[in-house]
């Protein structure tokens, strides 16, 4: 048996052993002295090898909440494989655990941890099971290139310098041009556990590579695709009975605004936006949804919080008395007839709808982040489709640009809206929710090259140069295609109720991009920058 | 059903229908012209949709050797679903393949060959086999990072710039150092099919990105891990019969050198080095081990090849006469008595034994690669062993260098030469050689952190810096460990008979590091190019 010693009692010569399982109790007091002496000098989490016999424990010290308790080990022999330090920076505790930085500066202590140990071997268990799932299937998995060429629009990408001057490759944001290709390479039913890559800085719970499940499939539909993942989902969930049976429920990006403030609304929560008035609308709540009772500053503080972001929108905390009369700071504004639902809640008044929609959709999720009541299990997954194609740019850029990517076809009956009115245009793309957090994307494509040639030069004013391939396979009788990508970081974090995606990764970097373990990213050597033409 | 018109006779209507796993015959003969009119216009290639029945070929035409050989398709309804645009770069035809860097430029095109298909699921499938081989055998599989930390020694590394000026990302060479920290954490078995990148310019068969399939385990041995890799190969091969059931032989690195001349030997022939004097070596072929009868000027062509490369050593073909006399132009050499076995052959003259071994070694590869007969399916593995721990520094430098990586462990036997003779030492290192290529290399690995300490600061003088993780995660009670990586791309490309690893890499790049398809490596945006501090 090996493991590490977690815990020892040198005067009755008790040892805890752990080993990535759980724990054991070793009780050495038959060995003589000399065969104990290299375990009494031993520091905690030394690794050791211990033969020995399993008894049960003695009367009263039986504990049969754990796996282990109703036994120990008499040891027979013992050898210390590796000592270890004294002071360790941590130990590895069930509680009082190391701040963050120390964990992922001495990740490899930390990994001991049972429940890292834990969530690695369900990443691994669910990862193993959508393949199975997905060969069964039919799919292949495809292996395709990281270093790639910069992609026009989308995230900020890592450039790779060569040791030609001027020529670079990029790391890839997702495999989508591949897949795509694939298509057109009549592979029919593709994925691959990808490795991704952005460069986003410093945003919370993202990292600079993660990994995604991506999919694509020739001659297939919204529908298909969307049932497709529902069951790949149910092949892996480790309680398959989490996942409801039926098909998850599809709502329209409009309806998800309207009703939820949000196009990643958490279906664990009824509550739906009212819409008072055209220029009051009003989210409320009962009280019988909340852990504890809510008090009036803890209404205050959501408002003013609100109010920061959405500054041109009175956003006012109110609630009901008995006698069913609302006050509200801001009831100026309501109808005398205003019939609010809720207990308590919020009115948002103004004359910009989507501030008022997004400013509720903002008080919803801080609400179920932080004061709402929800079941351990409870699983809302639900999909949101027909996104707009095209959004007017940011920073008051005048045109417009993809609401996802420039890949993704229009409706049908869209269709001809392209060169008239694209802004009204419908894509067929379909986000997954799951739960307020938006686990996966995916739509159909545009396989005729002269739309895909219209949407990039006449639509996105795009220099197609950089796509030329992209059309020409379009040109070669690509089958008609779309698919999907799945966060699979996140989606293990849900599942193993991970508090950050970082629980679910080894060797996770920091916010801020950095691996603390070995201090990359680092200097290089001045050899190295003149071979790749860095100053 | 669903594919690409392969081939058309229109004026009888006849159509070849190619998908991914073959073709079928289509008659539309009895739908009206209005109906066939779309399919008349469609160029070759062209994605197509039909629907019909299934019936026997008529009298006469049928062809058993073909899976479908023996039916047609009556079309009842067609649908062109995207025309492919006409003169099309190449087509898709069993011979007659374009050039490679036409295929790599349209490589969507070239991927519809049947036999790339083929490839592809092939890897698709062997991968998949492995996970669940490794899985039933309690391996976890764990992603690691590709953006990480230069390393001391090895390969060239790609940088990856981050947007603050003089901090750099390098791209993974291989996750050595993270399988080493997970089993400090605690994992007792990893694997992963991991992407490694290396910078190494235009090596023939080699990518700047490739796979290999790492697995790493804690309180192992070296016989173990090459047993349980033989397991594992015979778990994933197509036809598992054709790996022998018994262990693979063990060659020691000394022995392999004395009789095969390299520590890849090609084991499908016996043919081994002959000593004849401490200064003369031969190597002699049986005439019946070629295909077809060695005219001299093919003897005489060999013996110049090996003699460029080796100008210290004198290289001289040899073929016995009927009576057996041996007929050489460096006969003066040989002694009277001399007995070479085989009928014709080389022989070396060279007071520098390595030379002349590694001479008679690139002799059997040519002969190997170009004039021996080999049976198909004829698969010789062994384990080669033993090799030594370090070698002399290469370009006349003093000193030592790995022969492999720092992290080997000496044998045990031989550890206490580690402060007065390293250059005698043996490390625990294993590569698995496949028919004279090597498929796989691994090693037990120092683990207690004053032995790595020693090998890295006193004998490659390296500094430690850049590993303190590395030595910090050994003192903390890591436990003992060994592992191994197989190249998957070479691996695949061998039981595909593939004549290139770029046959089972969907999207490979050139032997310069170029995707022709896309144009990258490319150049850059100034922006970018300011974001990431390059000139």
């Amino acid at each position: 048996m090996t493991g590490w010693i977690q815990h020892s009692r040198l005067n009755n010569k008790f040892i805890l052993l752990r080993d990535k399982t759980g724990h054991v109790q070793l009780i050495a007091d038959r060995i003589d002295e000399d065969a104990f002496k290299p375990l009494k000098n031993a520091n905690l989490e030394s690794s050791i090898c211990i033969e020995g016999t399993v008894i049960p424990r003695p009367e009263g010290q039986a504990n049969s909440k754990i796996a282990t308790g109703l036994i120990e080990v008499q040891v027979d022999s013992v050898k210390v494989v590796n000592p270890a330090r004294s002071n360790l920076p941590f130990y590895i505790k069930p509680f009082n655990q190391a701040n963050e930085a120390l964990r992922l500066k001495y990740r490899y202590l930390d990994l001991r941890h049972i429940w890292m140990q834990n969530n690695l071997k369900m990443r691994s268990d669910i990862t193993l099971k959508m393949r199975n799932f997905l060969a069964d299937n039919g799919f292949t998995e495809v292996e395709t290139p990281s270093l790639f060429r910069r992609t026009p629009g989308g995230a900020r990408e890592f450039i790779v310098p060569t040791h030609v001057e001027g020529q670079f490759y990029s790391l890839v944001q997702s495999p989508q041009q591949f897949k795509q290709l694939l298509m057109a390479g009549g592979l029919g039913k593709y994925f691959q556990i990808a490795r991704c890559y952005r460069d986003e800085g410093s945003r919370p719970d993202r990292q600079p590579e993660f990994t995604q499940v991506d999919i694509e499939l020739a001659f297939s539909n919204c529908e298909r695709i969307q049932t497709l993942i529902e069951e790949l989902l149910r092949s892996c969930w480790p309680d398959s009975r989490a996942i409801p049976s039926e098909p998850f429920p599809r709502l329209t990006y409009q309806d998800c605004m309207e009703k939820y403030g949000t196009d990643k609304p958490d279906l664990r929560f009824d509550n739906q936006i009212q819409h008072v008035s055209p220029s009051i609308m009003a989210l409320g709540f009962e009280k019988s949804q909340f852990a504890e009772e809510i008090s009036k500053s803890s209404g205050r503080a959501i408002e003013k919080l609100v109010k920061n972001q959405f500054p041109g929108v009175i956003v006012s905390y109110f609630e009901k008395t008995i006698e069913n009369t609302v006050i509200c700071s801001a009831s100026k504004f309501l109808p005398a007839d205003a019939r609010l639902s809720g207990d308590l809640g919020v009115i948002t008044v103004s004359e910009d709808k989507n501030a008022s929609l997004s400013a509720l959709g903002k008080v919803r999720q801080i609400m179920s982040e932080n004061y709402l009541v929800t079941k351990e299990n409870d699983l809302k997954f639900c999909w949101v489709v027909d996104f707009p194609l095209f959004l007017p740019k940011e920073n008051g850029q005048s045109g417009l640009q993809s609401a996802h990517h420039p890949f993704t076809r229009p409706h049908d009956e869209d269709i001809d809206l392209l060169e008239t009115e694209p802004e009204k245009i419908r894509g067929q793309h379909y986000d997954l929710v799951l739960n307020g957090q938006e686990i996966g994307g995916g739509s159909i494509r545009i396989h005729e090259s002269h739309v895909q040639k219209l949407v990039l030069e006449e639509i996105l004013k795009e220099d197609t140069t950089e796509l030329d391939h992209m059309i020409e396979a379009l040109n070669s009788g690509c089958p008609p295609h779309g698919g999907i990508a799945l966060g699979l970081d996140r989606l293990v974090a849900i599942i193993c109720k991970a508090r950050s995606i970082r629980d679910v990764i080894a060797f996770p970097k920091t916010t801020g991009g950095k691996d603390l373990m070995s201090g990359s990213p680092a200097e290089i050597k001045k050899e190295d920058k003149d071979f790749y033409h860095i100053k």
